[in-house]
């Protein structure tokens, strides 16, 4: 019994596996949409650290709009990273591919902190943005930190 | 008093178009980002297409993932076409910023367009999926059409 289970659960991973890779024609594409989604989110993550740093003025709103933006922008890249993608130009380290439940917790950790970031931000309370602003960008860092190379 | 107004439209849009570019500190960055959001978008447009065109059975749930990230893209690339961008390495016609007016609309239609879309793939109805994707890629096509080199 536990081993048709075993056997289930390997034929459902391989079934998402495969579903996630057919969704691009090839490994570069997959690459260029990954570094694509990955840019847009950096664009408006810089731009909520200006303000963060105190290098702009905190605006509620527009922090609000970029808080929006990151955390949609934090659902897309993980699915581009698909077996046969790491032999394309790549900045992503293979611990990527072998150590492919700490990545995904990784990710999942960027996107919950996202989520709080704009729960924080509708607030509109410069304390609670930078605080959960730090929080984001840590999220950042620490996956960047094992699954990127420099 | 009418050349008072005129004045402040001026100005008012005087420091609209500056802020714009100010999010950005090389005309470099604003297309990097421009192409970036538009391919993210382009890639789940695909997705959308194949199910209208039969490729891909229609599935309602992917269809609607797909329409949500369609329409949150079509938000993105605009304020990324500012004064000073057209000089970079672009495919953008000079015409984005000739006729900034119609180029605006086209932005605008896009986005309205990926609204209804997101509502009719909502409906989980397959023709309504498809009749309001029609909508949306020839949104995607007339601005192509008028504002992108091939």
């Amino acid at each position: 019994m536990k081993k048709a289970i075993l056997t289930l659960i390997a034929i459902g991973s391989a079934a998402v596996s495969f579903s996630a890779s057919a969704q691009f024609a090839k490994p570069e594409d997959a690459v260029k949409y990954r570094k694509a989604a990955l840019s847009v989110m950096a664009t408006h993550n810089q731009r909520l650290a200006q303000m963060a740093q105190g290098k702009v003025a905190f605006d509620a709103k527009s922090a609000l709009e970029n808080a929006e933006i990151v955390a949609n922008m934090a659902k897309l890249p993980w699915h581009a990273f698909g077996e046969g993608t790491e032999t394309a130009e790549t900045k992503a380290k293979p611990e990527v591919w072998k150590q492919g439940g700490k990545f995904k917790e990784a990710a999942d950790k960027l996107q919950t902190e996202s989520v709080k970031l704009v729960a924080a931000t509708k607030t509109g309370k410069e304390e609670a943005f930078k605080s959960a602003f730090t929080a984001t960008g840590g999220a950042c860092k620490a996956c960047h930190d094992d699954f990127k190379s420099k």
